[in-house]
């Protein structure tokens, strides 16, 4: 299902950035752009957001059309994943990544990469 | 000069989202992608957007280091344009704004492009 949306934008740029929403579904739809993630796992890569936002986040992403939950029954069998609507977004998302592991050095700060060293899960 | 930051980031898209730093300098900034602009013709760009807000959001593009202002003496001359650091966003820029372009009508909104029609300035 697809959250009805204003249907005018100025520019192109304005109607991306409605569709991605913010930094903290950017952030999650990077993630899963990566594989498919059990609930806990994505609150394990984002320790700074409450349980609250990242519910309501994922709830938002989902009823948007951009994420969806595979593998039903038992609750931690659930994953999160990309649906081919998410996937058309991965140009964007991969470009606002790389930037940013490319030039965090020349702006000094320290990126970490909460994926380091997990195995990517494929769906 | 380059305004200080928070000097970690759990991830590098959180990084990239701080820099860009929300909706309307990033849609500041695409505009500058392509060209230097007159602060007139910026503000007929984004009709919406206030004075007040347009002029707060170049004052901060400016401390951050991503925009400069290049032909001084009367006020008409000056046009705003990308500095190297804020080159180096554009693939970032451009993914976002080709995403927005080709993927419109899959939502079925529409995008206008203010800058149809315009020549384009180099500097």
């Amino acid at each position: 299902m697809v959250r009805r949306m204003t249907k005018h934008f100025e520019c192109a740029t304005e109607f991306t950035l409605h569709v991605l929403g913010g930094k903290w579904k950017t952030i999650i739809l990077c993630y899963l752009k990566e594989g498919a993630w059990r609930y806990g796992e994505l609150r394990s890569f984002m320790p700074r957001l409450s349980d609250k936002v990242l519910t309501e986040r994922l709830k938002e992403l989902e009823v948007s059309g951009l994420i969806e939950r595979s593998g039903g029954g038992a609750a931690d069998a659930v994953r999160y994943r990309l649906t081919a609507r998410g996937e058309a977004l991965r140009s964007v998302l991969t470009a606002v990544y790389q930037w940013g592991e490319r030039n965090a050095a020349a702006y000094s700060v320290e990126v970490e990469n909460p994926l380091r060293g997990r195995k990517r899960k494929s769906s």
